[in-house]
């Protein structure tokens, strides 16, 4: 299946932009008060990211048979960029995706009470969302609540940074990025589908689509912190070494690390199978994060 | 209605250990991997506290006509913590209670990250409340989050970090203290009442009970920190002084406060009225804090 990058870089842009739209209507406006939180709240969101959580929520939605509500889909914005906040914080990074972080702008203090206002409003804002006959409100919230927690998302972070300076072997550094950046794509694909009340067949199919694809970004993610320069990645290259912290390359090697991101990548293909046409955009997804030149 | 203390303190005492006894049960276990943020966790919720947002949330499902479920009170106590221990942070507070922070015994970067753990563990657990025929789940977990969230108890923080040094009125202190404080005890109060299907005259006999308790616990609290010495208050005292924060004793002058304290408490008695015996237990907690030495 040949894909026409054009044309899947202008549906992900529209589709980015209807989340952008969502964000935009239901953050609060930045005048209301106290006004200085929600503009770091802002200021965090709106940093020029691809929106990846959101639209695999959406496409999860539309492999399940209906449209999915950009609204709900936000929400992983919210979750996504208060961790990345509050991992700047914690790593005293000052500059992301080529803007000087929260902190840096409005101070730690400011940045600590943002990224647990965005924590906290995710879930404002998920506790809203229409039960299906499969699933109820409480089963989203509790999936988001743990793919957030201290034994998924936070756990990850939490070993990252006890792993720092240590050599970790690879099924470490799996479990590092299984639990900080595949679960939460997993669980965007998850609620998406969900919302869309899919049967427990597609469900499974998304799940491991998503922890595939997860962890096959990840990979990417460490070839690319040692291949490009800041300019090009839009944050401060080679932060990882600095921080001496075990990564793909630093383990296997960047040759073996590409072949690594295939074959994940090949994994989270075989994982659709059970969804056949109606997953193609997440297809193309996949393929097109392979594609790009690490 | 004359209160016996020592009744009231041993029925609060035995209230409190069904708390700690479900926050012992339905913490992730200390050795649980990753067991540093585990340990972080228990550190902070299991730190000497009184449980009183927890043993407001059993009384409020008591006086609606329920046991309430100690599982569901305890996450006052984990969104608590975090907020004092994100607090903590901000402000570089050593000690709390008369223990080093989390912060001091954990580092800065795994008190971020406990912080967020707790504030969404909150969630997980809240997730799985048993609906009641007016309530449903969404319910909820929707007015926790809008009370922990940048217009509440955020919002307070916020308003309390930016009016360090500055010349605030009884009216900016009132909003802080609303905020920061009130709506939280207001919520624990309420979330027990609707646990208890409570009728709306209820609920809103136990809002009022809590907003107005509240504001006379935070003013008594103002009132502490000049006139109690670190000992006796198990944290820094003078600290709002030496942080320059505005306080009530400040701006109305302590008899003034202590007037202030009275009136409010009064407040929060006539609120109980539609209630009638079943709040007596809420009556005695309202006496009890104005019995405090200050």
């Amino acid at each position: 299946m040949p894909v026409d990058i054009n044309e899947l870089k202008s549906y992900l842009a529209a589709r980015g932009k209807r989340v952008d739209a969502a964000l935009d209507a239901f953050l609060p406006r930045p005048n209301r008060r106290p006004s200085t939180i929600h503009k770091a709240m802002r200021h965090s969101v709106f940093a020029g990211g691809k929106r990846l959580r959101p639209v695999l929520y959406l496409l999860a939605a539309a492999a399940a048979g209906s449209q999915g509500e950009p609204r709900q889909a936000a929400i992983f914005e919210y979750l996504h960029a208060a961790t990345l906040l509050h991992d700047d914080v914690v790593d005293i990074s000052d500059l992301r995706r080529g803007r000087p972080t929260c902190h840096k702008v409005f101070g730690e203090g400011m940045a600590v009470l943002c990224g647990d206002a965005l924590l906290t409003e995710a879930f404002a804002v998920l506790a809203r969302i229409r039960p299906t006959p499969r699933y109820r409100t409480g089963d989203f919230v509790r999936e988001l609540a743990e793919t957030g927690g201290s034994r998924k998302l936070i756990g990850g972070q939490v070993m990252d940074l006890e792993g720092e300076g240590k050599p970790l072997d690879k099924g470490a550094i799996v479990r590092i990025h299984e639990t900080k950046t595949a679960a939460l794509l997993a669980t965007s694909l998850r609620l998406g589908a969900m919302s869309a009340n899919a049967t427990p067949v597609r469900l499974d199919a998304v799940t491991r689509f998503g922890r595939a694809l997860g962890l096959a970004f990840q990979v990417i993610d460490d070839i690319l912190d040692v291949t490009q320069s800041s300019e090009t990645l839009g944050k401060t290259a080679g932060k990882d070494a600095a921080a001496d912290k075990a990564t793909f390359p630093a383990i296997l090697g960047l040759d073996a690390s590409r072949r690594e991101a295939a074959r994940l990548t090949r994994s989270a293909m075989r994982a659709l199978d059970p969804l056949r046409g109606n997953a193609d955009r997440l297809r193309q997804i996949a393929d097109y994060l392979l594609v790009r030149e690490y």
